[in-house]
């Protein structure tokens, strides 16, 4: 184990947190407010810390090996929201550790969950820190410092795939630098696009530069209490629509559109899927809103094409409170939070790859049963899928059933209410947001006990990194030898 | 497709139905009861019906493709169940056919959900018809017929594993009919037992024979209303608990157990991990029953062991209703509904060997993560498992929760209080009995929507005969060509 190597990266990643803490430095630079002397002094923390371990690690052996990659990450995502719970505390936002410590680790793993219940009365600086957590966290910031830095050598590749695991990781170039800068400059470029119409159609430009980092991250922190449910207007809710559907589709994918080749996008399996869950959604909420509320066909169409976009890829804006609909709708809702995004995009949960190769499989093992001898392995983009991954999906999948079901289990010893201990542990560990009962839309965390908040902390950090990154830190063969 | 076939195999089926039924016919005529006449008509419209089909199909080739095999075992279950329902509709008992077909499927498949609410208020011969049907449908009424009659020439195969599906099927015996006659042997032999030693303690010689039935079965229909509560006897609860826990233990296992080979049995990966299962669940529920009520601790150790045991092994009685319990052990219990007894038992549910499997494969992996290059199988009872066994179980676990999810959301139309939805599709599915909410063990079924009453049918018997034999029916490939 090289540990020297381990806490030169940490190092590394904790002067990049102190240099995107100047981004909000200047916001409350701007606006002039209290919160200014706590992002200075944050800032100052992190970059020192992180310079002090750099020049102390400055021989270490540049070579990283699997178990590294392994716990660089892990510890990167704690390190990082360690030092990101700073300014809350500091500017007396979030004086409570714990709490500020939730905020921030639902802010980077993209999960959107919060304990605040006045957000409006922040500071600018600070609600920009808290969305720009998202938008780092959304595209990794370890992707990140990868794409600008040259500072890791070939152990790159193992912190990209711990980092961004997915069934199949598919590379835009041979040379993961490229890679991640490709991705990064898609993603900013979306941001970019997103901040203008949004402020076209009416938002504030910082509201617009907000809303796009936590969309694009399929975050959903919101600068307002009430969420996307703030602005009245279709325009607005329609574009915010339109950026967390392609935040959740693969951005190789998005990278491929953008070069002109639709109909590769088209012929996308998983896109094609994703799309179908979308619609199909989208259309049975609309139907039972039409009925069951006086809504009009359009606002119920809008409300129910919201709230799946928002679910499925894991986002957690809201326009419209799902458990104040019939309990039919709000199951269905509640469904989705176990889809999640495509493979390779910010969105989290268990993704709509591995949902359609488990339908695969298991329709594929009816036909196995008429014709026992044939080989009949299960095709995805017109490629039969290897059996390693279908029994690595198989994994992940009872793995992450088997955390939803324990937690849930121990999480009834601190909220009894089986609902919302269920929604809890859901959203967490799908990195969505708002859950059932009382940690609904129109609720927030700020109730449930110092245990639970660090106990769904861990499950963020766990759905975020897809559960193996982590949990092979727990696994006695990890530290053998 | 050989239809003529089929035919005559359910004709033959049929006739064997209506000879059962002379069994409760002898019992209703020593008790001398108003259910005679029910009887002797439903056992001679049975057996003439059989008869007339054997006749004009006398010249059907006897050869039993796989395709034939999932038809006619399919079939077989909804025939039996409606031949089995006539002695309740004609002796008046169930004068309702939804009613009387939803209690006879529930007895056949083993579940032992009742609409009964005065079960003792019925005559003699009924209830020990009732209580025939699971002890029949336990070890599968195919299988006996296979193992009695030499009727079925080389698709006995097809038949017996369409029947007794399992992960990985073990056969006593290279013959089909040898392994199949074994196997009802040894049920035949726990049966008597059991039956001798609920007579000693204290259970009249017509109570000992039902329970020993529908323990063996693990189905869990009693004469009483009370269910084994009905008898305050810790002799009576315990004798039950141990042939539940063999009912649950695979056959195979039991019969190297008789010829003395114990060693082998306590090797055994599956019976070490339903023990570990059985003692765990049953030390935490036992605990929490101590802290959380008046009972003293034998008393708390007997209801945790009883219901653990019930449950686990999917049977079904109750000496104490779970739902009167904390919450958090209430979950415990149901998370036991998702268990299952052993591979080859005659217990339901998604089987310890899955389980396992799945468990096993989903720690392997995070072993693979760290050394991807290396080739690591699963292993059970230290033979690696075929890389197609963990296709076949993947596919299962998916059908199943997938089936458990979908069917909750319709069923929650019927019935929308969620946990009462969620508990009766998942003892349904899982050939348990007892549910949740307003379909817990103090209740029963007699409320459900008659659409409900079906559509739970069809649950219990696509979980009898574990997804693929039923579903591969609906599968538009098994109907080409």
């Amino acid at each position: 184990m090289n540990i020297k190597l381990i806490f030169r990266v940490l190092g590394f990643l904790s002067l990049v947190v102190g240099i995107a803490m100047l981004l909000a430095l200047i916001v409350s630079l701007i606006y002039g407010e209290h919160d200014t002397k706590a992002f200075l002094f944050s800032s100052g923390v992190a970059a020192a810390t992180g310079g002090i371990i750099l020049l102390l690690t400055k021989n270490a052996s540049r070579d990283i090996g699997k178990r590294e990659g392994f716990i660089i990450v892990s510890l990167s995502w704690i390190i990082f929201s360690f030092f990101g719970s700073l300014p809350y505390i500091l500017s007396g936002s979030i004086p409570n550790f714990t709490d500020a410590f939730f905020e921030t680790i639902s802010g980077f793993t993209t999960t959107g969950s919060s304990i605040l219940s006045d957000i409006e009365a922040l500071p600018h600086g600070i609600l920009f820190w808290r969305s720009l957590t998202q938008w780092l966290g959304g595209m990794g910031i370890i992707v990140l410092s990868l794409a600008i830095l040259p500072v890791f050598g070939i152990g790159g590749m193992q912190l990209f795939m711990a980092e961004v695991p997915g069934p199949t990781p598919d590379k835009i170039s041979p040379r993961i630098r490229q890679t991640a800068k490709t991705l990064w400059i898609i993603y900013l470029g979306f941001t970019i696009t997103e901040t203008l119409l949004l402020w076209v159609g009416g938002m504030s430009f910082y509201d617009a530069i907000c809303h796009s980092f936590t969309t694009m991250a399929t975050g959903g922190f919101s600068t307002k209490q009430a969420s996307i449910g703030h602005w009245d207007s279709p325009f607005i809710q329609y574009v915010i629509v339109l950026f967390m559907f392609f935040a959740g589709t693969n951005f190789t994918l998005s990278y491929i559109a953008i070069k002109g080749k639709f109909g590769r996008v088209l012929k996308d399996e998983e896109f094609k899927y994703y799309f179908l869950f979308v619609a199909g959604f989208t259309i049975l909420i609309s139907i039972g809103l039409i009925f069951t509320t006086s809504l009009g066909i359009e606002q119920a169409f809008r409300d129910a094409l919201f709230q799946v976009v928002s679910i499925i890829t894991t986002t957690g804006f809201a326009t419209a409170d799902y458990l104040l609909w019939q309990p039919i709708l709000t199951i269905l809702i509640f469904v989705l939070f176990f889809f999640g995004g495509s493979a390779g995009s910010t969105g989290g949960g268990i993704k709509i790859m591995r949902i359609v190769i488990l339908f695969k499989n298991s329709y594929y093992e009816l036909r196995r049963m008429i014709h026992p001898n044939a080989v009949i392995p299960v095709k995805f983009n017109k490629h039969s899928v290897d059996a390693k991954i279908i029994t690595n999906v198989l994994a992940f999948f009872m793995l992450y059933f088997v955390i939803f079901g324990f937690s849930t289990v121990i999480f009834t010893f601190i909220e009894p209410d089986l609902p919302s201990a269920m929604g809890a542990v859901a959203t967490s560990l799908g990195n969505i947001g708002p859950g059932l009962g009382n940690v609904g839309p129109a609720e927030n965390f700020a109730h449930v006990a110092p245990a639970g908040k660090w106990f769904l902390s861990f499950l963020m950090l766990l759905g975020r990194l897809e559960l193996f990154t982590v949990l092979v830190l727990f696994s006695p063969t990890f530290w053998k030898e």
